[in-house]
């Protein structure tokens, strides 16, 4: 396993790579559902590129930039582990040098959900995203199903900007108790953490009520942020039944629906989904 | 000579292509500032690829889309002359279907100037180009030396996003009289043809001020405004004198200076510019 700090060291290796080359773009501090993306990155592709950069475009001024956790060390030794090619391990300077002024922007799927309360996240996402699939040049990369609205950026970024590149959704991994993972898990005491199985019973019990027939969009959103709102260290930021592609709010399921939602448990801001259908 | 109008069908061709493969991106119209684009990247590639493309979102609400003149049959002959290997000639639904979303914003460079008359105009040019790079996967970028604000756009967007090619600046190719080559000027009729001279003249009368030493920019300004403003079917939009890098306005010339101008002759819009030192 080779890490790698520059693009033109990067560019340099990249001529011999075997072909595919999968790519896994995280920001480190590594669980297993970044590992099932390096491990799907692997089963499928010659030459497997993992990037580590905690993007500072995707936080925004209140967001915990500063505070997000890092652990090199570890991750290193995590991705040694799945058999990983290369590691692509930028600075903020590499990747956003001094008068950095270019901006990818996608319009509309960005407005709602996440969008509408992280103003400039999907930009810094999408900016990112684009100069690392530029840089690395993969032909698949793999993103997990758990940020549905970031996949469905992401995707209609490729699609609209006609980049030659696979875009691959996994599955994402939870917890036994059905907690997404997610690097922000750490932020939570262990009664949070308690608290935080409130966004998957919410998820599972509009999977329990879809199975059963219901197919009134609102009275999905309404039990679940009923159940949310009977714990006391959460705070809903918005429980969505949304169309998953257009993430127009449903007042009736037809079709499939992606059922998401971002609550606050304490102060941490947890994000989950499922898609009915 | 191979005419190709979708892009999963130049993808299959880009397969066998010869490295390293030259791009041209042009809106047609073909004139011999472009075939000089043409000729270069013929004599430094192997394989020569031209687009041709009226890019409507680079063309504001005001401006001359519909009028923009088109003849597809000569470009191809012109084109077949000069070895071109592959033409791109996609439709506008092939490069903006329905739904389309996803922009590529450069600032600051883009907030003068042409940027500044005409709004969306460089959004339109940045995003087209960067579909066009991502589609026809060029090693090389010609672009004309005409379009000088365009030029340090796209080498910033290059720059920015670690686009994986070499942006190329051709120099201005101009009719005997000085008047630069530009489609646009077939909208003159023989009066204004005359006038647009004015743009020539103007930068001409910046490069010999210059030559006998002069270095106070605004000086060039006033001299280069007076000249056109003595021309009654000419009016201004701007006469810049500007950082080749920033495009910001100097008040002192004291390494190297991007002259440009924008002028209307009767209801056609001009371009034009030089760099001094």
């Amino acid at each position: 396993m080779k890490v790698v700090t520059e693009i033109g060291e990067y560019r340099k290796l990249r001529k011999g790579m075997p072909s595919p080359v999968g790519f896994v773009p995280t920001m480190g501090y590594l669980h297993q559902g970044h590992l099932a993306l390096v491990q799907q990155a692997r089963a499928e592709n010659k030459t497997v590129v993992v990037s580590i950069f905690v993007n500072p475009t995707q936080f925004g001024p209140k967001d915990d930039l500063a505070a997000y956790p890092r652990d090199p060390e570890r991750d290193l030794a995590l991705l040694e582990k799945e058999g990983t090619d290369i590691v692509f391990m930028p600075s903020a300077e590499e990747m956003y040098p001094e008068g950095f002024s270019s901006w990818v922007e996608v319009d509309k799927v960005t407005d709602r959900l996440e969008g509408a309360f992280r103003p400039g996240h999907f930009r810094g996402v999408a900016t990112i995203v684009a100069k690392l699939f530029n840089s690395v040049q993969p032909h698949r990369a793999y993103f997990g199903q758990k940020d549905a609205q970031q996949l469905i950026v992401i995707k209609k970024m490729v699609s609209d900007l006609n980049m030659d590149l696979e875009v691959v959704a996994v599955p994402t991994v939870r917890d036994p108790d059905g907690l997404a993972m997610s690097s922000r898990n750490t932020y939570l005491d262990p009664e949070e953490r308690k608290a935080a199985l409130v966004l998957w019973n919410a998820l599972s019990l509009a999977q329990e009520l879809w199975s059963k027939g219901e197919r009134n969009a609102e009275r999905l959103r309404q039990e679940m942020s009923a159940l949310i709102q009977k714990e006391p260290r959460a705070k809903i930021d918005y429980v969505s039944v949304a169309d998953p592609d257009s993430l127009e709010e449903l007042s009736q399921i037809e079709g499939t629906a992606l059922v998401s939602m971002a609550v606050r448990i304490g102060k941490t801001r947890l994000i989950d989904n499922i898609t009915l259908g």
